[in-house]
């Protein structure tokens, strides 16, 4: 999407491939939305790194970065002799894969370039096909994420106010996003309307990825705390509530994602607000027999305890800026310890549609429809 | 309540008087968690000046400051001449009244002070009265208190896991609190229970005061994101919930309360878990027809898009010490702003009970017992 910086404005995505350096460059996201940067992956030791240390992080985002990094690793062997290649990629594999082990998309998005990869003859044909497996991954994850825009589009109304939930924007993905997908749709459509972001505690992605997405494409936002969002839908303030998804259940309809969600969910059906989860078709989880299974993490106490930002006055505008510090702040009682799962799970019957690549489904409908959806057995 | 600083166990109220030097001492509360500080309002534009400035909060305790101001002020007089004196004290009432003019806990309280001293023939008479009358006062919102605490206890089971959003504590009365002094009475029934505190975004009073408390008074409690109750719920983590109120409309049994009550209210509601508002009868507002009527104060944006706390490392275990230095942190988008409404209002239906001084009653039932509650026409 486009991004300001110093008054120029450029499109970018989270991850795009230097061929002439091979160079895997990112949006160093850890900065944002204080600062915006672009860091370059040297080697694939860098770009595993980059995935481990969570300058790339977003299921797509991740996903595409995996598929350059094996990318770069490929194009870094010299030589002709294709057992030494292999051998050479297998350790190349395995260090990317190796950077977050529990997650899937660099797994999916690695094996479709080797799969491809297995069709040249030489070494060097390997290569190019490598080029082209990890572009064609990268263009894909866009243009799924455009498809979701195209079908949600359709749901927001010229005026309407949509409330959002962590960041399941394009910083997650290659370009677009997910649940911003449909918002940036429909700007494009020429439509007007507001946008409350979730501030998302403990982290805090509304209020700090979600609303710089929003501001960089001069989108109407406000951002709310957690807390707010029921009194909102009480007056009357919201219309729609789009929310992205980790995991979702294809024989369920069941959606883990960031926790608060479910408490959205909750909320909107109270009030008859239409509640949507938009989805890439790769986070469908077609084994799971029920949300009770999924997962759910437990993270760190400090999250909760305390805040990251950049140290500030509370009344002054802050201006975006290289010097400004980072620093973590404890809010909470010393002696008094948090729990912190980090996912919740929201059931089919709170959830007015998923929106998909392929259209908007009820939850329900998802097995039934299984082949459309891609599912393979 | 009882306050161990640097290992010394002592009983504390959040305001006393100081006969001796005719000081108004109070706990400076905008140091909590991360300091305990008794500070002394020499006279009484200092402590009109620390119920403005926020030293002192909450219903019961700014009463009680104001109750003492009141006698303070009236103690500082030195002459015999009753219409002097009037003079003198209706200076002090409106300072004391001006700290803060939405409240009507300093109101009250001085008006039962001044009733009293109208019986007083001469002005040292009359001082003795105001001491007599300012001292009752802050007994008896210590009284109410504890029967609540009688009242609530027997909703506590042993082995209890309990919710509650904000602060509505001892800190914010003279002593023992509403939506505490269940967990305070159950305690010293030797009930075992476990709380979990919202952390109450965007102020963070669950987990800065509550938390402060819970952990001076050695209860078993976890610090929570605002987001994560429902999912506890969902998981059978909570069986019941107590939060406070600044406003309970007596026609209607509505509930006014810190921003996010609403939202657990729903949640609690839809896993059939007990919701409990505990309140001073001086609360109830026997006057509005409609929680729509009461004005919901949308506070500064500043509060969403940052935190206070302590510059510390988020892995370390952080101590209380004198020398941390509070700080504001940004956390959001430098470029966006946010919307701030400061309370919500919680329908009577998703009450199971509002527990008062003088029993638990079903919201609808206010109105119908209004007698027995103290209302007068």
């Amino acid at each position: 999407m486009n991004v300001t910086v110093r008054g120029r404005t450029r499109h970018y995505r989270t991850v795009t491939f230097d061929a002439k350096n091979n160079f895997v460059l990112l949006i160093e996201q850890r900065l944002l939305p204080h600062e915006f940067k672009i860091v370059a992956a040297k080697n694939f030791h860098e770009t595993a790194a980059a995935i481990r240390d969570m300058i790339v992080r977003g299921a797509g985002a991740i996903g595409a970065t995996a598929a350059f990094g094996l990318l770069q690793g490929a194009l870094a062997f010299r030589g002709k002799d294709l057992k030494e290649f292999s051998t050479h990629l297998e350790k190349v594999y395995q260090t990317l894969d190796a950077a977050r082990p529990t997650a899937v998309d660099p797994v999916n998005a690695m094996n479709q370039v080797r799969t491809q990869m297995r069709f040249g003859l030489g070494v060097e044909e390997r290569q190019l096909l490598a080029f082209a497996a990890a572009h064609e991954f990268a263009n894909e994850d866009v243009r799924h994420c455009e498809a979701i825009g195209r079908h949600g589009a359709k749901l927001i109304r010229n005026g309407a106010k949509i409330l959002t939930h962590c960041n399941a924007g394009w910083l997650a993905f290659v370009d677009v996003g997910t649940a911003t997908a449909p918002m940036y749709a429909a700007q494009s459509q020429g439509k007007k309307f507001h946008v409350f972001c979730d501030e998302t505690r403990p982290r805090s992605q509304g209020a700090t990825l979600t609303a710089w997405e929003l501001a960089q494409q001069k989108i109407s936002h406000q951002i709310i705390a957690d807390n707010a969002a029921g009194h909102l839908m009480q007056r009357g303030e919201i219309d729609l509530v789009i929310v992205g998804s980790d995991r979702t259940l294809g024989r369920t309809g069941e959606v883990a994602n960031k926790i608060g969600t479910y408490t959205k969910a909750v909320l909107a059906k109270r009030h008859g607000i239409p509640f949507y989860v938009a989805i890439p078709l790769s986070t469908i989880d077609w084994r799971l027999k029920s949300g009770f299974n999924i997962p759910i993490e437990e993270r760190h106490e400090s999250e909760v305890l305390g805040a990251w930002g950049i140290e500030s006055s509370p009344k002054s505008k802050v201006q975006s800026s290289k010097s400004a510090k980072r620093a973590y702040i404890r809010v909470a009682n010393p002696a008094s310890g948090a729990c912190n799962p980090g996912f919740d799970v929201t059931p089919p019957e709170l959830i007015t549609g998923i929106i998909t690549p392929v259209g908007i489904f009820k939850p329900k409908e998802l097995w039934k429809r299984r082949r459309e959806l891609g599912f393979a057995d």
